[in-house]
């Protein structure tokens, strides 16, 4: 979403089936919060589908790639590997590093969010093994926290590029405008879903 | 987390199986950044009990409730209502109206995280519609990221009560602490889950 470096949100690891929805959701919170990229691993075709849908509605640019060399992409990775994990370091307390890092000319920035079992290597490899709190809750809450935070806000105000459609912030009610015709469809006096987890993938 | 007013969320609608990792993680992340209490639909048991399993070996306080009335807990909450919706108002231009209205000496706040189909008068009764984005992606990440910007940070150095273990921060590693017997049981050089999602209910 910015000049120069790029942020890519590596997902280690994908159970077919039982991680769909998980995985969906660390996908569409990268692109909501302001990655450039997410890449899934090679088994999870369904999750990279939804996430391109909504890119395709809502807009872009945003890339979805499925590898199968999960453990080659971090060890050969150039630039920042961090890891997010409720054994690494208080996210508080490194944040300016990793902000510090990555505004360096060409420096990326590669976050990886673990699912099922990591390897042992990946902490090591990591220039940052980093906590949003010590406590166990949710790798997409962990991954929101962590972006929120390393654009200091900004990305919450990111312009998006070919979108069909664009949603129109209101106080009370839904307003969805066709982006491209600017024909307006509001919706009001219906009941409906609340709207963030509406990219499941498993409506 | 804090003195005075309380923060609870409710999470509105569940469907059982499909929804059991989403409600555990809205649960689990509530409690991990700073809310006093969640509200799940009574059909929520287990996630419910994955809830209160965590918060007895890593602490509180946090309370889980399973109550069947979701509606009327809006309709008559006490308080301050903010119901998460990408449809909603950016975050970053209401939050301080919500942190000063938080700040009022008594004055709860109930944040309403939607799951399934949520009833117009949910958008009607709420003092805040707040959208974390208004992009599609997951209740978990907009709940994380409100939270995280209602406390400025400050549920990050939270101090738990009553656990039975507590998580070191580590730059490269795991460890464990048990918190009663100040026993430590450090892991390292072991292949492991990354720790965010480990609470899934699913193991």
């Amino acid at each position: 979403m910015h000049e120069g470096s790029e942020v890519v949100v590596l997902r280690y690891g994908h159970r077919p089936g039982r991680d769909d929805r998980m995985t969906t959701h660390v996908g569409l919170t990268a692109r909501a919060l302001g990655a450039d990229r997410v890449i899934l691993p090679e088994n999870a075709s369904g999750p990279a589908e939804t996430i391109r849908d909504i890119t395709d509605r809502f807009g872009g640019p945003f890339e979805v790639e499925l590898r199968a060399d999960q453990k080659a992409i971090v060890r050969k990775f150039e630039g920042t590997v961090v890891h997010l994990t409720m054994y690494g370091e208080p996210i508080q307390t490194v944040e300016s590093s990793i902000r510090e890092a990555f505004r360096r000319p060409a420096d990326d920035l590669l976050v990886v969010v673990g699912g099922e079992k990591v390897p042992w290597a990946l902490y090591e490899r990591a220039d940052f093994n980093v906590g949003v709190t010590n406590q166990p809750h949710s790798e997409v809450a962990g991954l929101a926290v962590f972006l929120d935070r390393l654009f200091e806000g900004a990305e919450l105000d990111r312009e998006w590029v070919d979108a069909d459609r664009r949603v129109v912030p209101m106080a009370t009610g839904k307003r969805v405008i066709d982006a491209e015709a600017e024909v307006e469809t509001e919706k009001a006096g219906k009941d409906g879903a609340s709207g963030h987890g509406g990219g499941d993938g498993d409506r």
